[in-house]
C-alpha cells in the first residue's frame, strides 16, 4: 500500500481536475453524428494529451474504419500484474435539446453535481482513471502495477471496429485484467460491482407504401398510409403482457433459477421511489418478473424511434408515402445477435402489411456478457471499494450493454473488473445528464486503492 | 355572350400573367407554422394591390385573429345576379423539402407543368378569377354580372375565423351563387363539377409514460415506453379490414343507395394507372366498397403524424418519455364533426395503455357539403365546361374537404358552384405540387364563358 494522503491531495487538487474535466465535456464527441466526426477527433486529441503530460508512455492515436482508438502505457513495474483500462470518449446525441436545462456541451456545476453529456458516461468516469493514474506518478514517481490504456471512440454506436483493433493489436494489449468505469453504484454509499451485461442488437425499419406523400382528401380512404402500415407491424412484436411476440426470440434465454434469482434479489430496488424519480405513472414490464429480474436478466426489444408523416404545428391533410422505426433489443443468456435480427428481420417480413414495401437495415450486434464473483480480483476490487465507501458492494447484473466487454474478456482473455461510479439516477442517454462529485471524489480514491492492492 | 375573341387575348397576354403568378408563389404563405405569419400578410396584400390595380373596387384586407380575409367587389350590373368568388392565398406546409424537384417557392415551368407550392392549391387556381375579371374590364369595360370576392387566408388550417367573418359580414357577402375554383378535373379535357366534399376534424394526441427519456439499457424491460404504448394504442382505431373501430364512428353515415352508387360510377378510375401515378404496391380501403365510393362516399381516419424518439442517423439507445400522433378524419352524410372528436377522444381514453397519460387537443372541424347536381346554375356551368373543354363534366362527389363550403352555403344561402381546374396527380399538399398549364388556358377561357352565361 501506500502512505501518501490521497484524500487530501485530491482535495487540494479538486477544482483544476473539475476544471480539466469540464473543458474535455466541452468537445461533443458524439459519434452517432456523422457531422461531429471531427469534434470526435478532437476529443480524442485531448486525452492523447493528457495522458502524455501525465506522464504516460507509447502514447498513440491510432485511426480506424471510423473513430479513433487512443492507446497509452506505462510498463514498469516487473512482475507486477498488467491492468488494461478500457473506457470510450465518445458519447451519446443530446436530442430533444429543448429539455436540457443548461446546454449539453457547456458543463455546469449545480448542487455538487456535474451536467453536461458525457459526464457520467463515460468521460467522467474515464477521467478518474487518468487522475489516478497521473497522481500516483506525480506522489509516488512510478506505479505500483503495469498499465495500459484503450480507450475508444465508437462505444454509444457499439464499437464497429473495436473488435478488428483488438485482434489485431491483441499481443499489444495482452493483459492480466481489464479495468473499466461505465456502469453504476446501487446508490449513494451503495457500491456494486457488475458481473453480468446485457447484449445489444439493433435494426432500422421503413416501410413504404407509395412514392408521393397524398392528400389525405382526394385519395384518403381508398390508398394505404404508411404510418397505418408501421403502426399495425410494430404492434405485433410484443404481446400484451410485455412479452416479445417474435418466433424463437426467447429460445436461448436461460430460465432463472432460484440461486439467481436469490442474488438478483439482493439488489433492492424502491420502486415508488424509482416511480418518483422518473415520473412513471406505472411500471410495466414482463409478466412473471421482479423488476430487477425484468432489467437485469430478461432480454428486451425497445422502440427507440418512430417517425413519419407531419411533425410541424397545426394539422397536415396528408397521407405519408414512408414510415420509419429504430429498434434495440438487449439480450442475455446465450442469445446470438445476428440471430435475433434474424428472427426480428423474419417476424417483420412475415406481418409486413398490405400495399407495403418494407427495407430493414441490421445495425449493431454485441454479446452479452457473465462472471462470476467469485473471481479473486473481482474480491480485491470488492476491498477498495470497502475501504473508500465503508460498505461491500453487491455483485449485480446491470441490464445495460457495453457491446465490447464480452469481446474484451474474450479476445484479452482475462477478467474483466466493472467498477462504475454513476449513478442510476443520472440521466445517461436522456438530457440533463449529470455526474455526482462525491463520487468523482470517492470514484478517485477508489482506483488509487485498487492500483495499490492488485 | 360576348364578341371578344378572348382565346387570341390569352394566348398574347399568357407569359406575362404566368409571371404574375410566380410572383405571388413565390411567398410562401404557409398558413399552418406562425414563423410564416407575415409572408401569410404578405400574400394578402399582393393580392389585394393586384385586384385594385384589374379596377376591382372596395378592396379591403380584413384582419382576423388569424390571417386576414381580402375583400373586393364591382357592382355595375343592376338587374343580374351577383357572384361572390371564394378562394384561398394561404398554402400546405412543404416538408418533406428534400423530396421537390425544385424548391416549394421558387416556380419553375417543366413540360407545360407550373411547379410549385400553390400551384394548383388554390393561388393558381384562384389567380384564374382575378385574370377573367381583370380580363373582361380591360375588353369590355364593364363585368356582365356582379361580382364580390371574398378570399381567405387559412382555408388549409381549416378556416378557424371565416364562419365568424361570414357572420358580421352577412350582408355585405350576400350574393345569388357562390363560386369556387378549388376542386379537380377527373383528367385531362374531362371535366367535373363537384356536387359533394367530406367533412373535416382533426386531434393531435401525445402519449406521456416518464418525465425523461431512459436507457434502455438501465430500464428497459421495466419501464414503459412511450413508443409502444402509442403503437398499440393506435392500432385499436382500425380492424384489419380498413374499417374505423371507433364506437360509433359510423352512426351518420347514409347507407349507399343503389341510385349514388351508379351515380358514383360514372368517374371511371383505372386502378392500375392510379397505383402507376402514385406508386402504390396495392389499394388499400374498406372492405364492400369501390375505390371512388372509398374515397368519395366513405368517411376516413387517418395519421397524418406519428413521431416519438430518436430519428437521427445511426442507433440511440433511449426509452422515450414521449410520443405524438396527428389524426383527421374525412366525414361524409350526417357526420357531426365535434361528435366525431368526442368519440375519437373517449376511444383513446378507454385505450390508453397501462401507465400513460394521454393529452388531447382537439383542432379543426368542418362538414361534410352536398348538393343536387340538377340546380340550374350548375346546368351552366356545366355548358361553360362542354364550350370550352368539348366535353360534358360529370357530376362527383369529391374526398377532399373545404370545411368553408358547408358554411359559405349555409350562412349565404345560396348554392355554390365547384368549377376546378386541377388534375388529380398535381401533388397538392405534397412535394412537388403543380398546375398542367393546359388548364391554366382552358379554365380562363371557361370562366369568361361563364360569367356570361349566368
Amino acid at each position: 500500500m501506500t502512505t501518501v494522503d490521497y484524500a487530501e491531495y485530491f482535495a487540494n487538487k479538486r477544482e483544476g481536475q473539475l476544471n480539466e474535466l469540464q473543458e474535455w465535456l466541452r468537445i461533443p464527441s458524439i459519434s452517432a453524428l456523422s457531422e461531429h466526426k471531427e469534434d470526435v477527433n478532437r476529443a480524442a486529441k485531448w486525452l492523447a494529451d493528457t495522458l502524455t503530460r501525465a506522464g504516460l508512455e507509447h502514447v498513440e492515436i491510432f485511426p480506424t474504419e471510423g473513430h479513433p482508438v487512443v492507446y497509452a502505457d506505462h510498463l514498469h513495474a516487473p512482475g507486477k500484474p498488467t491492468v488494461l483500462i478500457y473506457g470510450h470518449y465518445d458519447v451519446q446525441p443530446v436530442d430533444p435539446l429543448h429539455l436540457w436545462e443548461t446546454p449539453p456541451f457547456e458543463p455546469a456545476i449545480r448542487d455538487n453535481k456535474l451536467y453536461a453529456r458525457g459526464a457520467t458516461d463515460d468521460k467522467g468516469q474515464l477521467f478518474l482513471h487518468v487522475l489516478a493514474l497521473r497522481s500516483i506518478l506525480e506522489q509516488e514517481g512510478k506505479l505500483p502495477v503495469n498499465v495500459k490504456l484503450c480507450i475508444e471512440g465508437e462505444e454509444e454506436i457499439t464499437s464497429p471496429n473495436l473488435p478488428g483493433f483488438l485482434d489485431v493489436h491483441k499481443d499489444k494489449l495482452a493483459a492480466d485484467m481489464v479495468l473499466i468505469s461505465d456502469t453504476e453504484l446501487m446508490g449513494p454509499d451503495k457500491p456494486a460491482i457488475c458481473t453480468g451485461l446485457r447484449g445489444l442488437c439493433s435494426l432500422d425499419v421503413a416501410v413504404y407504401t407509395a412514392k408521393t406523400d397524398m392528400h389525405s382528401g382526394t385519395y384518403g380512404g381508398g390508398v394505404p398510409n404508411a404510418l397505418h402500415a408501421i403502426v399495425s407491424l410494430l404492434n405485433t412484436l410484443h404481446d400484451e403482457k410485455g412479452r416479445v411476440s417474435v418466433a424463437g426470440f426467447y429460445d436461448d434465454v436461460p430460465d432463472l433459477t432460484p440461486a439467481v434469482r436469490k442474488e438478483l434479489a439482493k439488489r433492492v430496488v424502491d420502486t415508488d421511489e424509482l416511480k418518483e424519480m422518473l415520473g412513471l405513472h406505472d411500471l410495466f414490464g414482463e409478466e412473471g418478473y421482479t423488476y430487477v429480474e425484468q432489467v437485469g436478466a430478461r432480454p428486451t426489444l425497445e422502440l427507440n424511434g418512430v417517425y413519419g408523416g407531419f411533425q410541424g404545428e397545426g394539422t397536415k391533410t396528408v397521407i405519408p408515402r414512408e414510415a420509419h422505426a429504430k429498434i434495440t433489443c438487449r439480450l442475455v443468456g446465450q442469445q446470438k445477435p445476428q440471430d435475433i435480427l434474424d428472427k426480428i428481420e423474419a417476424h417483420l417480413h412475415a406481418h409486413c402489411p398490405p400495399g407495403s414495401k418494407l427495407e430493414i437495415v441490421q445495425r449493431e450486434r454485441g454479446n452479452p456478457f457473465d462472471m462470476n464473483p467469485d473471481t479473486p480480483i473481482l474480491q480485491k476490487a470488492a476491498d477498495a471499494f470497502e475501504q473508500v465507501y465503508g460498505a461491500r458492494p453487491v455483485f449485480t447484473k446491470d441490464g445495460g450493454s457495453i457491446p465490447i466487454i464480452e469481446a474484451l474478456s474474450r479476445i484479452v482473455s482475462a477478467p474483466v473488473v466493472l467498477m462504475g461510479f454513476g449513478l442510476p439516477d443520472e440521466n445517461l442517454h436522456a438530457p440533463n445528464e449529470h455526474f455526482h462529485l462525491e463520487n468523482f471524489d470517492k470514484g478517485l480514491l477508489t482506483l488509487v486503492d485498487f492500483l495499490h492492492r492488485i
